[in-house]
């Protein structure tokens, strides 16, 4: 019996010729992330430890991403607690504001991240990098901590959900209602702790934003990883980011796959998560009429560049809805930079939304842009748990950039179908 | 013995041909301000006292300014009350994200106060507009609430005193620097409930952009206002910005000042207001090395678009130091738009810095740039109070745009010329 691609890639880095689904094993990373929520309590645990010693300074990458700029006296003490642990340990991957970025956006920006790597992350959407060929998981901040000591981490070898993909999306589809697609199909506990490898043809019709995407909430249906085998379109892109070497990793034939699911990119629909969960999917054109009081369009899910030109083809010349407020957050400051020299910032200022410096602020409920009491948000985030944008009784509605930017301008849950596009 | 120029204003709003300081008076207001702080209590106080009817729907303006987008849901919750406030009562000037910016630089862009205007509103900066010869000053949301219903205020006519200012500054000299030398002359009560008026051949030296800045900060000498007479620039500024109608009122030649103070423009030097008041005036080359963690470049105070163009004209080709975070917020959507079109914002981003949307953010310790216990920063706001800007061990130093703009590139207090400019 095979392997998977993520069994492939543990196996190499626990210095084994063969994993099995369910085995436990130590595996060494390449890299050890953290952001200035999860890294002040991991950094507190190796105090705990006495332990003062970090096993490769160029292995570990700090993010302030969360609430940097400062949201308050707490946020700044936690990036400065971050700022002088990455001082003290000469760490090279200290991003702050200035530098900074959605942490999942940033590091395969910055070429930190590549095909074979195993990665772990002290934030849920760790998962990311699978884009890019890599093995890499959200873990909590004593896993971090350990982490960051030993430079291994113990993991009990994933099984596999394998998701054939054929055929090409239709305009205004992308990765995200991909993703939802299948999270809708099988819900949020669906590839509980299990690999869910994204294969077939239909994936040279994805941009590598929509790959990253599609990573990305692999954890919303309860993913340890998601990943998707390396063409030229991902080793473009790691040529593009990278210094550094890769490792192609590919499944074996006779791999076994706990399931395997068929999905014609062609029939996708723009697809909406309807609170309070992630799985709770329906396409336009099945539901009543939903106003928004809030669209955002950032998060380390759709915040890339892809996603800043589909929103502004959407928003161009068009006005955002009285009564709506707008907000987009480039993910990075490379991709703020772009989008305003390609005229993008310009054009979201000008339909009426404003533009935030990177963070990820709304997603989580942390800053710039929280809901009130009974308020609704069209959101191209990955999370619309309660509460989870603000008050417990305010609705999140997860959609892609299309989807939320023409619900901006319409002021109800639109595909921009509904606006002649 | 004649009138000052805000006593002819109260005069004429009050329906009398004469006012002397001290004589209580009620005054006719052309417009009534509110944030999303103050107005939620001028609300519920009207709400109180049962009073359901505001006095004119086109002569209140309430802006979202200073926690929005929102930073938490009792945030969401204040602006959602101004907003059903003002859908309910039909009110024009309504300001939320996307349309918005900093009240102090919002009102004037649009138009929304012109000479001769007698304003007050719940924000203590309410004096900026004294730059278009109004009477405006800063009041409780008490008097807020009872604006909005009756359309009229209570005042003691204050006295004055007069600043003359002559001659032109020199390059990299601003109103900031104006302001601040005339704060540390006189002290933070120097004008304690009496009208700054700015008048001399100087005043032809200095852009509207400068004037704002003079005027929003005579409250920090306790001014009830600051005002300058009109001249050419002034009503340039009206004609391209508004569609109203305004009144030049001049202080007559035998009005009583309590005091008249000469200042040589030229003489001045950049200053900077070190913690924790704005009196605590220095000079550049007077004081030893102080280094900065953070330079922040906005407010009502400094959130122009001159102050972008200095601030852009000191960094450009420059790189913020590393261990700084200099955040530039643009203080209207305008602002942002029109830096944007000048490159202004490419030149911040690529020297490191970040772009906020136009917010009052971490001027008074809201977000976006919150302070650590013992960090500093350089500030173009208006008050550094101990714990203003975060932790009550954190610093905060007052200083023109320029001064902050040369800071964040060398890490320490800084004016242009030290980095050859």
């Amino acid at each position: 019996m095979g392997m998977t691609m993520t069994q492939k890639i543990l196996a190499a880095h626990a210095g084994l010729d063969e994993v099995r689904a369910g085995q436990l094993i130590e595996a060494d990373l390449d890299l050890v992330l953290g952001n200035d929520i999860t890294s002040p309590v991991a950094i507190k645990e190796m105090e705990k430890f006495n332990k003062e010693t970090i096993f490769n300074k160029d292995k570990i990458a700090l993010v302030m991403d969360h609430f940097a700029p400062n949201k308050d006296i707490k946020s700044a003490e936690n990036c400065k607690c971050c700022r002088d642990f990455a001082a003290r340990h000469e760490i090279s991957n200290y991003f702050d504001v200035g530098e900074m970025g959605i942490e999942h956006a940033l590091l395969p920006e910055k070429g930190l991240v590549v095909a074979g790597d195993a990665v772990i992350g002290a934030d849920s959407h760790t998962c990311t990098y699978g884009a890019l060929g890599a093995f890499s998981t959200g873990v909590g901040s004593t896993d971090m901590a350990a982490g960051m000591v030993t430079g291994k981490a113990w993991f009990k070898v994933p099984s596999a959900i394998k998701f054939e993909l054929i055929g090409k999306p239709n305009k205004w589809v992308s990765g995200k209602d991909v993703i939802l697609h299948i999270i809708g199909m099988i819900g949020v506990d669906g590839a509980l702790y299990k690999s869910m490898e994204f294969t077939g043809d239909g994936i040279k019709n994805l941009t590598m934003d929509d790959r990253f995407t599609i990573c990305n909430m692999a954890i919303e249906a309860g993913g340890k990883n998601g990943i998707i085998p390396v063409d030229e379109l991902a080793i473009q892109y790691m040529k593009d980011h990278s210094k550094r070497d890769f490792k192609i990793f590919e499944a074996d034939e006779d791999a076994e796959y706990e399931k395997v699911y068929t999905i014609d990119l062609g029939k996708l629909e723009p697809t909406i998560s309807f609170p309070h969960l992630p799985e709770n999917t329906r396409t336009i054109g099945t539901f009543d009429e939903v106003k928004v009081d809030q669209a955002v369009i950032g998060s380390c899910t759709n915040g890339r560049l892809d996603d800043m030109r589909i929103a502004a083809a959407v928003l161009k010349g068009r006005k955002v809805a009285k009564n709506v407020r707008c907000i987009v957050i480039p993910a990075t400051q490379e991709i703020y930079l772009q989008s305003m020299r390609e005229g993008l910032l310009e054009i979201f200022i000008e339909a009426g939304a404003i533009v935030s410096t990177p963070t990820c602020g709304p997603c989580l409920g942390g800053y710039m842009g929280i809901l009130a009491k009974g308020e609704r948000c069209i959101s191209t985030t990955n999370r619309n748990f309660v509460g989870r944008m603000g008050h417990v009784e305010s609705e999140v509605y997860l959609a892609s950039p299309a989807v939320a930017a023409a619900s901006a301008v319409t002021g109800h849950i639109s595909a921009p179908e509904e606006l002649g596009l």
